[in-house]
């Protein structure tokens, strides 16, 4: 039983009919958003919707009975998980923000599609090679908050009253979306010398996310540039390896060459 | 006389004819956009207008006549005809829009120009490559117009009122223009949670446009840089071939010298 | 004394425990900006504020005791002294925008964490190679600054009042933020060729900024990668040389056979 | 006379003379943006002015009489020659604009240090290789300024009046500055499909501009990193051609010993 169930959940037509599921309730989900569409055929999509969260909860047991504790081993499955799991919270009261959720479901395509997966992957992957740098993007801003909050959040307390308001002013400084009429320029006239603080911070904060963009990104290219130039020079290492194999086979044969003369010269 | 007309039609002076029209055309185009040329010599413009399309008409049904099925076969033609196409529908009531697509014309310069071709051809022959970020992309957007949608599209119908208006607005948003100051403060006003959602989507989409424009540039480099590499590393294998070559004569050399030895040691 | 103390201060222990004290020391500091806390919780946080700062400088000066002059010599010290040393400053009166460099502390962590100096040190010795463009982008910015007060200074006295104003104009010009809308369609309205100015000051400080940003996060990146690629051609390198050894090997051993063939046949 | 000049003139003291004048000069021309400087120490500042005018002709009329016509020949003298040029029209009444530019004479900085000079060349020298996408992006501009008058310049003739107004507005759009807030939004008040056409221009328009400066940067360093690469295979060549050398040697010295067996075996 369960490995039959385990041969269905991996076959090719249980994952297109999956995929196929995942993109038709996209679209009910989409129309849901249109008033004049739900006046139309609002049970309808409501039905469907509710006939594929059915299929999903199916499919999530079947594959949490089939593969019991290793399912919570692959990061990809607590991901469905989460996802299927979401649409299941009453979604009443201060939690009707969850309904606006469950097109996340859309994202389980990510987990199905192996080229999708694997750029996903490619980029988590690059992540660790720029912990330093997300490090210091983050003092950076913790920094940088802590000192505007400290230094504008009396005269300006909608931009800098709190961390929180800090932070967010100043990511969108460094998105340098205005940056300057906006908000530098109204706080100089308070504090006259406010860019001696806020353009340091634009250069220091923009660098370090086109530093920390550049580097994931270069770095997922590299390693399929890499593994192309490692081919190349794994033909030349094996090249050589031939030539010294040759080689070794010439010296013995001189080597047999001479003991035998030595045998008959004698 | 299709010979004769294929003939015609590849020659370096049609070439070079054609190239001179359509830059005589994007010129009077040019000038009809200003009323008081248009005042001063319009029926002239309109007239060298005319008559060129009217080239342009013979060109098209000459290739057609000329290539037939084959013309459809190659996707510059297509272009081409479809420019020239555009033209003869007559530009009236609420077609009177495709009138300024006559400049569009100009565009024909790129299936003509061979390296202009190149340069179109290696863009659109790297977005291949790109096919899952551009899904991913796809999806980012879908998924959070929809969310847009349901979670402010109420308070603020103009930006969000619906998936089209959201998607517009999650592009402006993309594009970082007035972002914050122009619209996810105003939303914050109303639902002071809003950042958790723009945040992120702009952290997000940047990083994928970026990833995809960068992916782009850098794989039509890539294949120059790449044909260079592989040539220098062709030599050392035609190398290394050589001394294998040599090599290999050398030991039958001396199994030569050593039968001979055996035979008249014997 | 000094080589116990020597012990203590490189040893992995201090090193954690001085890390715990800056993160402690950068969310007390982080919590005083808020004032309801600070009325809940002040004595405490400025007490520990207090407790932390005599720590640190008991830290320096028993690093200057061991390491003397040569203290000085690492630019990293200098760097800690100089935090430290602005917070013993008293912050009353004009110096008490000095409170608010006390968060700079948390910068401490990038001296003692080596992944982190290494991300600012890489930064900082791919500088020097950058050289010329900083002075070009300095002489762009020197000149138009400069040409800007001259041209526009007196019909926009905020803006291009003087050198100071200009250079802060052009730097909002240069990251484009409301450079047409805020800046020069309102020039454009008293000196109408303004964009024959403002639009190549545009093109060249941003490709100048994008050359040097791009530049110095590529030959941080191609250290790296140098390092790899000279390894793989040093292994073939290696191999060439494992062949001729054999190659000599070889040669020798004959010539020892026609030597010996020699002898015997005389 | 005329060698000893030559010999002047492409001295170390003579270059670094003039690099202090021109250092000189452009301090006095930013203390002399400011009114304050000016009454206070006026008169000094235009006597140093002329001076160093004076300095600047008589070195050019000397390089003139030296190198005669091959001074035309090296664009850098022409370009000191312009900005010496235009400090001698008379500054008055349409052409006060020119008193603006004789900060251009820091520019002669670029000309006279190499290391200035070789970026700059660098940069000239790779724009050729972008001319295909160059020219894309003036047809791109030229062909949407067309489209964009006889769209929208009926309804917004501040923006899209004429050919100069929509380029101008174009550039500005592609730049991403107050795009959508700004021009778009209003514009699709009016014409509610507008962004048809804006999208893709801003798509297109942003990605080529990265194209050509991410194509220029990195030529430009590829040419260095290449020279590198070129130099470790060049390396690995010459090994192979050692190996091969020593291993005809060794086939000629078989060749003998055979020769000789076959001499003393008859």
């Amino acid at each position: 039983m369960r490995d039959k169930l385990k041969k269905i959940l991996s076959s090719n037509e249980w994952e297109r009919f999956i995929i196929a599921i995942i993109l038709i309730n996209s679209v009910t989900l989409g129309l849901e958003t249109s008033p004049e569409i739900m006046q139309m055929m609002g049970p309808v999509l409501l039905t469907i919707d509710r006939a594929i969260l059915t299929i999903f909860v199916v499919e999530i047991a079947a594959r949490l009975y089939t593969f019991r504790l290793a399912f919570f081993r692959d990061p990809w499955s607590i991901f469905d998980f989460s996802i299927v799991a979401i649409a299941l919270i009453p979604a009443t009261g201060p939690f009707q923000v969850l309904r606006a959720l469950r097109i996340l479901r859309l994202l389980r395509l990510i987990s199905i599609v192996p080229s999708l997966r694997r750029v996903i992957g490619g980029l988590i992957s690059a992540l660790p090679g720029m912990g330093s740098i997300i490090v210091l993007l983050f003092m950076l801003f913790y920094v940088s908050a802590v000192m505007a909050t400290k230094l504008y959040g009396e005269s300006f307390p909608d931009w800098f009253g709190n961390l929180g308001a800090s932070t967010y002013s100043l990511f969108q400084i460094m998105t340098l979306e205005s940056w300057s009429m906006g908000i530098v320029r109204p706080v100089m006239e308070v504090h006259p010398y406010a860019w001696m603080f806020f353009v340091p911070f634009i250069l220091l904060s923009t660098y370090s996310v086109l530093n920390l963009f550049i580097g994931v990104i270069v770095s997922a290219m590299q390693e399929q540039s890499m593994a192309d130039t490692d081919a190349d020079l794994k033909t030349l290492h094996v090249d050589n390896a031939d030539l010294l194999r040759e080689m070794q086979a010439l010296r013995s044969e001189i080597a047999a060459l001479r003991a035998e003369r030595s045998a008959t010269g004698a």
